[in-house]
């Protein structure tokens, strides 16, 4: 059986990586008890936390630690006619998370993930690995078949090129979940059951040119590098459709990862994921988005951005285009989404103004 | 410490899958007592030895095993004027044994390498471990962050689209080492004591597009599907390169599996490799290798095979001309290479007549 890890006892870390660097996002309509367990990792980070439902609800931050929090009213009066973009009533909401943190990395996690425990039964410090991941390269143009080839004790194997040994910057880092798999609504009907108890002990660069489905529970990534294309769409209340939010996001952002150059690692590190959400209500939210992304991703995987496109931004603007162009057949809602991708870019770059040379 | 499994008591399988479907294929120049350690898993089927170095030497078999064995003046009377294309001294030659195997299957291991034990210290069966892989699809369309999607406790996660879920079948299984790990020469010289000890309980599907470096000291492949294109090349006795005839086998099969809509696995099963090559030894034969690989691997890379090539054998004569045109620029060795592929495939098909519809 699986069990989340007991960190009662883990001193605090009072050595945290990148802790200035650093923002930790959570979208939550809840009280945010499961920070307890996370208290030895993550209390030295700031946390944003984004209000994800009614904005008069207090939500309740275990002692201790340092947040910032953000209802819609606020992103409201932040953004004015431009928090259109940003979803209501859906943990698609993180993004404007990602838009006000002003540090360099971003990891964001769902209110019902805890602690993993690896197969020796150590609790796993989830933004630890994430840091390991972010701060060494990837390899995206050749496959390492004894997966990362910077971790300690493996290497490059015999017939990898050594011109690609150098490898790339790493834009994102993408971890998986222990217990309940993230599945969708018809495999959840179908599987109820299934719980993941297998530990895969590796990392690995998805290879250039391929696209993967990126959940948002366990991610982070460089804000520098990819942060404007990591826009979790329209979702939630008013919108036809949910749990795409970060599907989204990821066939967007590794587009543009494949076009500039960055890499995308994805396995450890592991948290356990608590509790599975309704299928029923899932189904209702997906249903769409089962149909629509027949189309969707074969859309992505012919996307060709032009060598202008030399920034996330520029990259994103193009990617809008396309997306008015050719996906607004299917239903009129992806012009909906076009239009606030360009509203999204322009709201970040208020935020977040370019910077002089 | 990392030690092979001790299989003295496990008793004989009798109920081996494929018992009569596949073939095991040792390149060898001694005496197999590697053998003994595998007898539990191995001895049910039937073993293709080819031997790579003096015909006149005797190669003992271990008592028990089903073996049919091929030395250089077999292979000399068997293809007359076509044995040119197989290597002399080099285990290179271990192709022969591919070619002239009537079953769908092979298998295919060094001499050095032993029964490796998982996490839990149970001896791993590699052979049927190889076989779960063949038999059920990859998913080389898009990736699965929890690898296999087909494998026990796992299945396809949200946003993996639903049309592509039936895979593709799988062609090769490509298995991976404990212990010494597969490292070219400079590697062994700069980390003579690296020794691989993360076993990695995963196995997924190389994606469409994506050119890895194929091992032949652990590997598998279904014949039908794939066989003609498992050509290793001319490495070895006379020719300027060694140590490369498998990495040009995963070359040529990746492309060919690309275009044919085929699968390729990597991962589980593990083998314990016991002792590394001489990484001087090595350097010799790889340096060239090691400059050529650079324009080769861009080569592969973008070949794009012609809508009329619709079997292996069309697929590799297509290659064989590709490789003519592009690859004689770097070294007179691809010309010569381009007319063995060809003389490759006609030995092939007079081995292996097509069968009337």
């Amino acid at each position: 059986m699986v069990e989340p890890a007991n960190t009662v006892g883990i001193p605090v870390n009072h050595m945290p990586q990148l802790k200035d660097e650093l923002d930790i996002v959570i979208p939550t309509i809840r009280n945010l008890d499961f920070l307890e367990m996370w208290r030895p990792f993550l209390q030295p980070y700031h946390l944003i936390i984004v209000q994800d439902g009614d904005p008069s609800k207090t939500i309740a931050v275990p002692e201790g630690f340092d947040y910032e929090l953000y209802n819609r009213n606020d992103i409201n009066r932040i953004l004015g006619p431009k928090a259109s973009c940003i979803s209501f009533k859906d943990s698609a909401c993180r993004c404007f998370g990602y838009m006000v943190s002003k540090k360099k990395y971003i990891f964001t996690i769902d209110d019902d993930c805890f602690v993993a425990k690896d197969p020796s039964g150590k609790a796993v410090n989830a933004l630890e690995q994430h840091i390991k991941n972010l701060l060494c390269p990837s390899s995206p143009f050749f496959f390492n078949t004894l997966y990362d080839p910077y971790r300690e004790g493996a290497d490059f194997v015999r017939g990898y090129p050594f011109s690609l040994r150098e490898g790339v910057s790493t834009a994102v880092s993408h971890g998986l979940w222990l217990n309940i798999p993230d599945y969708d609504a018809p495999t959840q009907l179908v599987k109820p059951k299934e719980r993941n108890t297998r530990y895969v002990d590796a990392v690995m660069t998805i290879p250039k040119g391929t696209l993967f489905p990126m959940c948002g529970m366990n991610l982070a990534f460089d804000r520098e590098l990819i942060g404007p294309a990591m826009y979790f769409g329209l979702m939630g209340d008013g919108q036809p459709i949910g749990r795409y939010d970060d599907m989204w996001a990821g066939w967007c952002v590794k587009v543009i990862c494949d076009h500039l150059g960055l890499g995308v690692k994805t396995g450890l590190p592991y948290i356990y994921h608590s509790k599975a959400s309704n299928p029923f209500v899932n189904l209702k939210k997906e249903y769409k988005g089962i149909f629509w992304q027949e189309d969707i991703i074969p859309f992505f995987q012919s996307a060709k951005l032009s060598k202008e496109a030399v920034t996330v931004q520029q990259c994103y603007m193009e990617l809008s285009k396309m997306v008015k162009e050719k996906l607004s057949v299917i239903d009129p809602y992806f012009d909906k989404l076009a239009d606030a991708m360009v509203t999204w870019i322009e709201a970040w770059d208020e935020l977040n103004p370019p910077t002089k040379a």
